[in-house]
This record gives C-alpha cells, sequence and structure tokens, in this order.
C-alpha cells in the first residue's frame, strides 16, 4: 500500500523531524511501498500536488531535515468544512488518495488539523472506504488537549528561556532604574509565557514577573507589581503573553503614542505595556518581541523536542498498521525525574477545535510569577542539545526540492 | 604594580571574553600584581568603586565568562569631559588610580571609550603620571577605525545570519505572497545589516533584498524592487538596517497608522516599512525586530569571534608592558583564505568620536543588495561553535558577585 503525509499550521523547530519520522518508519515496514508528501498541507491532497518522498528514505543527510525549521512540504490554514456544507471537497480527497493506492494519510499539525483527521476519517468509515487517517501532534503552544505536551514546544520554549535569560543580562548593565518587557506567542494559552520562568531552576531571579492569560490583568495591578520590583532591583525584567487580555484597558492607555489632538492607535501588547510604564512610572523602558523566531529558531532546539517529534511520526505509522484511524498519537508523562513519557493513540475529535491551558496550580498566587513546581515539567522538554551540522558558520538546511531531481 | 580595567557602551556576546583576556595574561605577567575591576565603565574609577579581580585568574570556571552576554562588571555611557571643562574629575581618576597603586588602566569599548582613552593617555603624559592608558575595541556596529573588524560583531553577524535564513524558512511556508522586513541595528554603519547576505553562501536565495544606511534611500525604488522579487519569489525577505534614513519620506508614509482625524507617529524603520508595503502594496506583510538579541545571544556565538576577543585583550597587557600607551589593539587582517589576522596597536586618536562605513565596492549596482565578494570578509568572522556548557537545557553563565565571597 501507499501513504500519505502532510504538514500543517504554524511552522515549528520540530515538525519536519516527525515528516522524517513518518517516511522512515513507512519505508522500513515492507506493508508500504510509497509514501507521497502534499504539499501545503490538504490542500495539496485537494488539489492533487503530491510529491513522492520515497527516496528521503535513503538521502544520507535527510537527518538534516532535524536541524531545518518550517515545514519542508509546506503549510496551509485550511479548515475542512463539514460534509453537509461540501461533499465535493470529500470526494476529491477520495478520488485523489484511490488514485495514487493510499490507504492511510498522516496529519501533522495542531487542533484544526485533528479536526481534518477527525472529520476525513469518519467521512471514509461511513462510506466503507479503506483509508486510515491519523494525526500527530505539532504546536510551540503547546495547547493541545488529551497530551501531556506538543512536539514543538520544548524547542520553542528552550529558545524563550535562553533569549529571556541573555535579554535580562543585557538589560542590567547600566546602572539606572529599568524595565524590559519581552512578549511571548502562545494565543489564548499560557504555556510558552510561563516557560519564561525557567531560568529560575538555575538561579536566575529573572524573569521578576509573568503573566498569562490565564489570569485576569489589571493595569494597576501591574503597575503596582512593577513599581514594587523596582524598590528591589535595578533592572525588572517582564515576560508577558501576547494573549493576556487587555480589553478592559483605558483605551487612551492601549494607544501607541497620543499626538497633539488627543488621538491614538492600538499597539501589541509589548508595546502598549511599555508605553504605559513609560507614562505611569518614567523610567528606562524597552519591548521586545521574540517574534517568529520562537518557532523557527532550530538552532537552538531541544534534542529532546527532535527526537519525541522523529519518535512520534514513527508511532503513528506502526498505530496505523495495527488498524488505528482517527485517532492522535499523544504523549502521556509516566515521571519528571527521570523523565519518562509513552505514546498512545487518542480520540482526534478529542483535541479538534479545542485548547488545553496553563494550569491554575503551576501560578503564583500573586498571579504574577509560576511556582517553581512547573519547572519539573518545563526541564525535560528543553534538556539537551541537537549536534547541528554547519557549513560556513551557518546550521544546513534540507530541502526537500534536492530529493525530486 | 597594579592595573584596573572597566568595560564601557553597549553590551555584546564577546565582551567579557576581553576581560578574561585581560586579566588572566596580567596575572600571568610576574609585573602585574593587583588587577581591578572598575564597576560600571570609568564612573566606577571617579567613584571609587573598584573590586579586585584577582580570584577570577584561578577560578575554574570563569571561562563561563566565553559564553556570558553583556557587561559582567556593569557598563556605562558616560562621556569624559575636556580638560578644559571640568578637570576636577581628571584629578579624581588620577587620585584613584595613585591610591590603588594602578599604572595601567584597559578600557574595553567602542569609539566613545576610545576617546576617553585619548584624552586619558594625553592628561597622564603631559603632567609626567606613570599610569598607561589602552583600549580594547568591542561593538556590533563593526564600526571602529583603523581595525578590520571589532570584537563582538562576528558573534552578532552569526546571530543575525542564522536568524534572518530561519525566519525565511518560517515565511515560505504558505502558498501565497508575502513580505518580511528584518530590522538590524548598527546606528549609521551597515556592517551588521549587511551580513544578513551570509546565507548567501550556502545557496540560499534569501534575504532578497538588503538596504544599508550608506546608500540613499528611495522609497519609490523600495517598491519598485519590492513589486519585482514578489513576480519571481512567493516569500520576499528583507534586512533594512535601523540607520537607513527616511527623512525625505513623505512623513504620512512613516506613521504607525493614522487615525479617523489624519493624525500620525513615527515607527521605527521596520514597522514604517511593513505599513508601506501593506499600504502600497496589499499583500501579507510582517517586520520582525531583532532586537537586543542581536548582541547578547551568546548561545550562537562565533568561535572565531570569542577566542579573538580573548586574545586582544590578553596583547593589550603584553603591548602595555612593552611601554605602549595611548593606544587600542586591532586587528589586521592578513589573508581571508586562509583566515589570518595579527593584532596591533593604532592611536586611540584616530578611533575616537569616527565612524567606519560600510564599503561602496561591496554593494550592488542598485543599491539593494551586497555583492558575494564580502563574503570572504564576513565568512571567517563567524566560523567555529563554541562549545556551551549548559545545566537544565540552558548555557551556564559567570556571574562575577561569585569571586567577591
Amino acid at each position: 500500500m501507499n501513504i500519505a503525509v502532510a504538514q500543517s499550521g504554524g511552522p515549528t523547530a520540530a515538525i519536519n523531524a516527525s515528516l522524517l519520522g513518518v517516511v522512515r518508519e513507512a519505508l522500513a515496514q515492507r506493508e508500504i511501498d510509497n509514501v507521497y508528501g502534499a504539499v501545503n498541507g490538504i490542500e495539496g491532497v485537494i488539489n492533487k500536488n503530491l510529491i513522492q518522498l520515497n527516496s528521503l528514505f535513503e538521502a544520507e543527510d535527510a537527518d538534516l531535515l532535524r536541524q531545518t525549521p518550517a515545514t519542508a512540504l509546506g503549510s496551509c490554514r485550511y479548515k475542512l468544512p463539514t460534509l453537509e456544507k461540501d461533499s465535493e471537497i470529500y470526494k476529491k480527497i477520495t478520488d485523489c488518495f484511490l488514485e495514487l493506492g493510499i490507504k492511510a494519510f498522516f496529519y501533522i499539525g495542531g487542533n484544526d488539523s485533528m479536526d481534518t483527521v477527525h472529520k476525513l476519517s469518519e467521512y471514509f468509515s461511513k462510506n466503507n472506504i479503506d483509508i486510515r487517517v491519523m494525526g500527530v501532534p505539532k504546536t510551540i503552544d503547546n495547547d493541545l488537549c488529551e497530551t501531556d505536551h506538543t512536539p514543538g514546544f520544548g524547542s520553542a520554549a528552550k529558545f524563550v528561556a535562553t533569549a529571556i535569560e541573555e535579554i535580562s543580562l543585557d538589560s542590567a548593565v547600566y546602572n539606572l532604574k529599568s524595565v524590559t518587557i519581552v512578549e511571548i506567542m502562545g494565543r489564548h494559552a499560557g504555556w510558552l509565557a510561563a516557560s519564561a520562568c525557567i531560568p529560575h531552576v538555575n538561579g536566575q531571579v529573572a524573569p521578576h514577573l509573568i503573566y498569562l492569560p490565564e489570569c485576569e490583568f489589571s493595569i494597576e495591578k501591574f503597575l503596582e507589581d512593577i513599581r514594587n520590583n523596582l524598590k528591589k532591583y535595578n533592572s525588572v525584567i517582564v515576560a508577558v503573553s501576547e494573549g493576556i487580555d487587555l480589553r478592559n484597558l483605558d483605551p487612551t492607555l492601549r494607544a501607541g503614542k497620543v499626538d497633539a489632538f488627543g488621538h491614538q492607535y492600538l499597539n501589541g501588547v509589548g508595546k502598549c505595556l511599555e508605553n504605559i510604564v513609560k507614562t505611569e512610572i518614567g523610567c528606562k523602558v524597552r519591548s521586545v518581541e521574540l517574534n517568529v523566531l520562537q518557532r523557527s529558531a532550530s538552532h537552538i532546539s531541544s534534542r529532546t523536542d527532535i527526537d519525541e517529534a522523529q519518535h512520534i511520526g514513527a508511532c503513528a505509522v506502526k498505530a496505523m498498521l495495527d488498524g488505528v484511524t482517527g485517532k492522535m498519537m499523544a504523549f502521556k508523562r509516566v515521571s519528571d525525574n527521570p523523565y519518562s513519557v509513552v505514546v498512545e493513540p487518542v480520540d482526534a475529535s478529542l483535541v479538534a477545535n479545542n485548547e488545553r491551558f496553563f494550569p491554575k496550580k503551576w501560578i503564583n498566587d500573586e498571579q504574577n510569577n509560576i511556582k517553581d513546581e512547573a519547572l519539573g515539567y518545563f526541564i525535560p522538554l528543553i534538556e539537551g542539545e541537537c549536534n547541528i551540522k554547519t557549513k560556513n558558520g551557518l546550521p544546513l538546511r534540507f530541502n526537500i526540492q534536492n530529493i525530486l531531481k
């Protein structure tokens, strides 16, 4: 039989490792003849834009996929409509798979992709079409339900923790009071912003304050927190999630700059808080948006994360061959120390269109920092360095075009 | 005799390696008894805030200074007034040095620091005071005269080149037209922004456009460049120096957002160009400010840079013992391939208050990219990885407070 694999949603440093895991495991199995990669996610299936990946199995430099961020096969943000709304799409997908003898489809992605996995597997089952559909998790947000964590998160957390510690050293050099606000990704979930606490394990006091979307945000309390910390420290470091709720804020406070006529416009969270601190406290303030490097900084990816991402891709292939369909492979943590996880299938329907939030039990009473208890969760996920292969001082990458020639 | 050392100006990933170089070399010389570190640059001398660094020599973990960004001794932005303006300051500095038996002062910094080196050495010479003053270069901007390059630049360039390549992979995943603008530090000099061209050596096409402060900037030409590249590529990557001249720009184009009453405010270069592309071209646009990680990302520092930073600190000590004063140690490149440099003293007065710009000969005719000829200059400076020691998945740092107990 043949299989197909695709990548979807926002890039991560680990999603190509999962692709490698799927392809390598599939081609090591004698039941599987060909592996196709759909270009730009499920859109590649709909548009019959697939490429044969068999030679990836033997490519000497395929391991470079482990140090190549973003999606080697491209990505999409396509939400599969319901069968009732557009049955043609389901027929198109089925036709494509049948034409190429594809008996299983592996979708590496987040909760939207798991929605696709669920819908497609339901459709195939109900219509007695023998095509299995498996989900492989991926997101730096770590907000997928039914799994201890998601591939991509560990590397993002390692970058965030390393960067915030380097920024805190940078911010502390002058003998003056200053506030540095670091804006961190994660949408409505605070996992990645919370990972800014990791430097605490090595004795760093910074970041002094961490704000998550899981807590109510009060600008008065925020300013009080800053003032209290400025009494104790010259340089105060603040980690803030992009998802904190500023809707209750006085609109004049959200303004980038107020012009002579009192008009203003809305800023990002970090810039917004920077302006508020500048106006209300008046000390030196800087905001830093870590931006897309959070999900693409493969040069400092977590060895644990990359190994696990590859492994869970391989596990999905094995589970499919055991007859599993409509499931996402998930991590279940056995213990923090020594770190141990098992991989098991969970219903994709429980992951689809759902979010998992940072546990309240790990947020301090003041709701402005993370308890040390959370460190046992975070540390194993960022442990280990990948032995990055370089050329001319830069990391080498794998370009999937190279195997198509 | 005793000596003193201080760090000044903006932090880099390499300035602590130079500190290590000065201290290790000094204490290996039998003429030198004690090494003092002035806290927060020359201000530490003026305020008699110095700490003894002898135990750093034997501290087993002092090598961690090589992977610790920012200034272990703190920094300042203090411009030494002329003797005519404030002779008291000169007396204070002299008193401090004489009191502690300090016969030589090493100032690790940029062109303002070299101004201090020049002024102090002139003062001591004219007044027959036997104190030598030596400069050790440092800046990510690479804009110091009389030297092939500056410690700190190689690591910054390695981060910039790695980051822009990762951002370009991240930006290319969707099947849609997009422009990504990366804003890079460097003040009035384009060296660091130009280093964004380094991925070209490994066959990457991105960044497609690079704009430096050394060229005149025309918004019409910029938009034409973007449009031309969008015809050829889905995802266009633009590197832009923070120092490009937007003064000729129609003020309405510089606005972050224009409100309902037509009022606007000024943005940073990246954000400003993002808004212009959004308005004029209308495709997906993102701007990324690499921000302070450019100077503090020790986790990906250049081995060449860190080795050289330590070496040039040691060379300054040796030159001082040979009787040199009022000089900055500088790199003179012998050859690109194999890479070879020698270290020699140059007049600090030639470096003080002066800037060195990116050579026009390495900018393409269209003034929107860097010629491949420049790669031979850049590559050796970013070569080599530091073997970063980690704990709990994060780089370990050296805290100078640890040796004071």
